[in-house]
This record gives C-alpha cells, structure tokens and sequence, in this order.
C-alpha cells in the first residue's frame, strides 16, 4: 500500500510518497513544490491542486495523509494555510482519495516515539524509518512523517487483537 | 462587463453576476451553493471549485469579486473559511478570470453608503441598487453586493479627472 503525504503551505508544499516494505516502509519518492511570493495567490493554489493531483495519478496511493490543522500564529496564517488545505482537499476529493488527518504531536509521537521532537529529530527519524538518506529539505521530511504515520497507524489496527467469534477491523 | 461576485463558505457559498447597464446595474444570475455538513469536506470544497468553474464557464465575466479575509471567529473558522476561499480562487485562476478582494466595510460603504449595514440593510440596498425584487437568500445578497462594489469602483475611477495631455486611467 502506497500512501501520499502533504505538508501543505502557500510558500512550499512538501510531498511524500511511502510503501509498506516487508517488515517497513521505504520512500518511493518525494520533494517539495517552491511557490515563490511574487507568483500570485491564485496561480500558487493553482500549482498546489495540479500538483497534488499529477501525484495521485501518477502513483495511485490508497490514502492522502494530511497534517491536522488546529493551530496557527494568527489568523491570517490560518487563512493562508486554509487556502493551501482547500487545493490538496479538492485535488483528493477530485480523485476520490481518501484523505486522513494527524495532529502533529501524533505524527511525531508515531515517527520518532517523542511528541515533542524537533524538526532536526524528525529529519533524522524519517530516514531511520526509511533506512535511507535524510530527506534533502525539513518540508519533504514531515510530509514523508506524515505517510509514514498513516503506514504505522494502520499496521498498529491490524494486530489489535479480536475476541473470538468476532470479526477482525 | 460581468462581474462574478462570491461569498464563500464551506455550508454556504453565495454567487451573483451583475452587469453594468446604462447609468445602473443589472442581476444577471443568483444563487447560493448549500453544502450540508453530513457531506466530507473535500467533497464540499471539490463542489465550490466545480461550480465556480461552472459559472465563470457560462457567464465569462471579466472579473471575480471576493471577500477580503482579514477577521475570523477563531482559529478553526478560518481555517474553513481559507479552505472555501482557496476554492474559489484556484477556479479563477484555472479561468485566468483576475480576482479582487474588497473588506466587507468597503462593500457596505460602496453599495449603501453606510459602512456598518446590517443584513436587513444590505439585502435591501442590493436590490436598490440593481432595481429589482430582493434577492432570495442574505448569501446571494452578499455576492452580488461584491459585484455591485467591484463595477460602482471600476465606474468611479473612470470618472477621476485625468490632467489635460495625460492618458486616463
């Protein structure tokens, strides 16, 4: 199973693509969509929503995991990260993907085994994850933390043991 | 000239097209788009995207009016409303139809001279304005007010006194 994930934002987005390996997971690709500030708004969503969906076509994950948003520096942040959430919403929604979210102290928690980690922890726990080279930008790390999360989360709920007699989940 | 007025939200999103005629305006169309909660909101958001495009499709006005977005309740509700709002704006830009944001102060001020109209008032101006019955539903109301206050400004810069061996504006 192949999961996408997105760190979405209106000035980078980062992606990552993830497959449940044998026992782990290993990276199938990811790296960072750079939308510089003197591009329009419109045209950055634009790109975001073409984006997001070249990736759903092209690698055909099962789910996009997608980071939970419930905090921001303000509320013009909130706006601008909205907008950037709206394009990958729709360009999911388009595919008829489905789309599941992760709090951030979640992905961590699930990644790294620390709710706290910082971005330096992060970089260097994706890639022990993935048992290859450090993602090339922090924006391609959490977006892969985040596939990785959705990866771990399900195998977790497929050894949740079942009472007998009773279906499994 | 068109103009596409939107106001946008992920349970409701007004539109309304107004036409400059003569010395007035006119309601081309009207409409709000409802989008029941019980609907995922990606779904909800693909749908605002989809009728945009729609609408800048069949009506090819030559610009797209929207609310600026400078306060929110909280946190969450701008997150929602960056979400409805990246719709709209990726749907112009798929269109190359530009995008202008007007405060809801300005748009008050602009369409019935008060800038602090309530609901009631503004539903009334509207219609005032565009010498018709009221529109349907406040949702439209403030769609098409959008419109009105993009083509009320665009006719007043054209009437700013340009010096004599300039070019106008």
């Amino acid at each position: 199973m192949k999961v996408l994930g997105i760190d979405p934002g209106t000035s980078v987005t980062g992606w990552g693509i993830v497959e449940a390996e044998g026992a782990g997971f290993r990276r199938v690709a990811g790296g960072a969509v750079d939308l510089p500030r003197r591009i329009p708004l419109g045209e950055r969503l634009r790109r975001i929503h073409a984006a997001v969906g070249d990736l759903l076509r092209e690698h055909e994950p099962a789910a996009l995991a997608l980071e939970k948003a419930f905090v921001a520096a303000n509320v013009q942040s909130a706006f601008r990260l909205g907008e950037a959430r709206g394009a990958v919403l729709i360009a999911a929604a388009d595919a008829e993907v489905p789309v599941f979210e992760y709090a951030p102290a979640q992905v961590k928690l699930t990644v790294v085994g620390y709710g706290r980690a910082d971005k330096k922890q992060m970089v260097r726990g994706v890639a022990l994850r993935l048992g290859g080279p450090s993602a090339a930008r922090a924006d391609e790390a959490d977006a892969l933390a985040l596939a990785l999360c959705h990866l771990i989360g399900a195998r977790l709920r497929s050894l949740v043991s079942v009472p007998v007699g009773e279906d499994g989940p």
